[in-house]
């Protein structure tokens, strides 16, 4: 058995560095990594790990004996996620500890002096025979620990061996590219929750003054995006949709309080201030050089668009209306209806379902109702994972006494 | 000459590749990929292109001979950036239009059927001989060109060659690394740059109750920034405290007009109602993940403190007011005196650095009056770069008419 690694598996190494640099989900990422590695090693099976909150925790697996035993998707419904601490108490958890690659011939044969001694737990309820292990720690490029690699049997002529030498370096070679993809993609991956969560606190800050609360904001970005989702667009796009739809009310900022509080109806020359509200909050977000924003922009336009042409502020009217606003709308008023607000309680479902049927084709795109009602279910459970409670309201009563949160 | 590519240079072209995603900064980045292709294929000069608005730039160049005659950073004073059209006029055009290696054993002999001919002014002007050329685009993933890595000279025992085909396969592995890390930075950049952007219009948000323009919120913010880099704090730090000012009034949403829009003095009870902008402002940006948002928070319940501890919401003094509030509250009442407000004209310079003086130890830090005295010259560049238009505030007097920007 020659142990050298050749040009050939240098190159696809290259190869797979460059796959790797370019994956950007998360998932699809580790998925990846566990996959050229179980190649690159011949290993029948494998865990990789990542570091969180001190503990490792097992994020994706793979094996091949059961996938040809119980086929693809069976094999991977066996798979539940577990952590492991950072510790000499496991193999995956002494390779973290230690930073060095450790590499046990055959678990079922283990020294007794040696710190971790094999659970056949695994193998007894799954009908399979651990070996050969090899754990190697995945470093970034200041050296932290951001997860562990660990192959599990290594396969020569349908023989199970130990990991040798040159599967080692090549396990090693592949943990480094890995270590540094994952730490960009976790990078880009915070990068863009801070930027969301930047975006429903602008959001909140305008709901603000409407007394409206942080829920309300969460609740309509959750729906819309699913009625995105059910319209059949694309992942990216229903993320769009959820990050755009947090600022359609930030024109409000703009409304004097004694037309946005006035306790009656507004007389017609408050009406046309109020609504104002859609052309203010398009000015705030104008001319930004950023995609979601641009999104948003027009968001904060349109959301008071009906679908049969008589809402504001341009009064355009079907498909004129940009798809975006017109899910923004449903969701919008569907929150305002379902939930609580200072001045109403809850409707009921069935009350809140009648309204938004009548409006269809009036107030509402016929293709967004009917996306809506396809989700129905997800939307009512949205709802209720994000239900305000009594205290959210109470911050809006008492200025003076207000506390440090 | 050896033609085949050794082991050890396909590890080390492994290393480039971690090495090249591991670095975030776009320059250190453009800068690492020059060096090393200009390394491995012993290129005595190079020069790395990005495409930018469909044409492309010269980033980054680099030239051996020039280093040894003038020293490295005469050498560098020599490059300023130009650009060249992507179409078959220039080998590096040529290389990103075709999308293919462009390869010249020689500039100076070139067919005259090519399309394009070597121009000898940069010889000329700077005493140089170009004769190999070796020009390779540069792709992402999904195989769009984004930018050229054209090399110049490769040197053999002293004598200029051409490339050959193994230096021509070492170029073209590290371009296709060089692309995928270049593009993931130019996303990070992008990314980050899509959160400052959100971040000051929350802040352009909030700003638009107290009839503050977005200039005041840009400003602010590098004021703060510059008073941060003459405190000796890191390029990272002083970028933070640009990203976390612009909210510092954010909880004057939560004001009600008639205190916030009040004409004369406010009585006691308005007036603590008004100091509770700061309070409000911390609530909404309160349990924030991320990172930029907590600094906010910070800023935005305490840049009303003073030095003497007469501030408030909490009166604290002196080093228990973080010094990033410091800067702001120092910042924010220098842009307040020295800019027009729709209250007030702009004061003169003299009279401004008077009061910040008379107030140093009161109202002021006296290390962040230091700091930001001896920047001075290029806060008033920021002051004037930034100032406000009359139009700026045009927005705020006639609601009924605001139309769509």
């Amino acid at each position: 058995m020659d142990t050298t690694i050749t040009p050939k598996m240098l190159e696809e190494l290259l190869n797979v560095g460059i796959a790797l640099s370019s994956t950007r989900d998360l998932r699809e990422l580790l998925t990846l990594i566990l996959r050229e590695a179980r190649r690159f090693t011949s290993a029948d099976a494998g865990t990789l790990y990542l570091v969180k909150g001190g503990v490792l925790r097992a994020e994706v697996a793979q094996c091949q004996t059961f996938v040809e035993r119980l086929g693809q998707e069976q094999a991977d419904s066996l798979f539940s996620s577990f952590s492991l601490p950072v510790n000499m108490k496991s193999i995956a958890g002494a390779a973290a500890f230690t930073r060095e690659v450790v590499n046990i011939p055959d678990v079922q044969n283990v020294d007794v002096s040696c710190l971790f001694q094999y659970s056949p737990d695994f193998d007894r309820k799954n009908n399979y025979s651990t070996h050969s292990n090899l754990a190697v720690p995945m470093l970034d490029r200041e050296q932290n620990v951001i997860g562990v690699l660990q192959l599990i049997n290594a396969k020569y002529k349908n023989r199970v061996v130990p990991f040798d030498a040159r599967k080692t370096r090549l396990a090693q070679a592949l943990a480094s590219q890995a270590g540094v993809a994952i730490r960009n993609t976790l990078l880009t991956a915070s990068l863009r929750e801070a930027h969301l969560e930047t975006l429903q606190r602008l959001g909140v800050a305008a709901e603000w003054r409407d007394k409206e609360t942080a829920n309300h904001i969460i609740r309509v970005a959750k729906f819309s995006a699913l009625i995105a989702e059910a319209l059949g667009w694309s992942e990216e796009m229903a993320d769009m949709v959820e990050y755009a739809s947090p600022m359609h009310d930030v024109g409000k900022l703009g409304i004097p309080d004694s037309i946005l509080h006035k306790p009656g109806k507004l007389d017609p020359d408050e009406r046309t201030i109020m609504e104002k509200h859609t052309v203010i909050g398009a000015n705030i977000l104008s001319n930004a050089k950023n995609e979601v924003m641009q999104w948003s922009r027009m968001v904060a336009l349109g959301h008071h668009e009906k679908w049969d042409g008589s809402g504001y502020p341009q009064g355009i009217s079907g498909s004129d209306i940009p798809p975006i606003c017109q899910i923004v709308a449903l969701a919008d008023v569907y929150d305002a209806l379902s939930c609580k607000r200072v001045y109403k309680p809850a409707f009921p479902h069935e009350k809140v379902m009648a309204i938004i049927h009548e409006e269809n084709g009036r107030h509402f795109a016929p293709q967004m109702v009917k996306a809506f009602a396809g989700v129905i279910d997800r939307i009512v459970a949205v709802r209720d994972e994000y239900a305000d409670k009594e205290e959210d309201f109470a911050k809006f009563r008492d200025y003076a006494n207000i506390g440090i949160e």
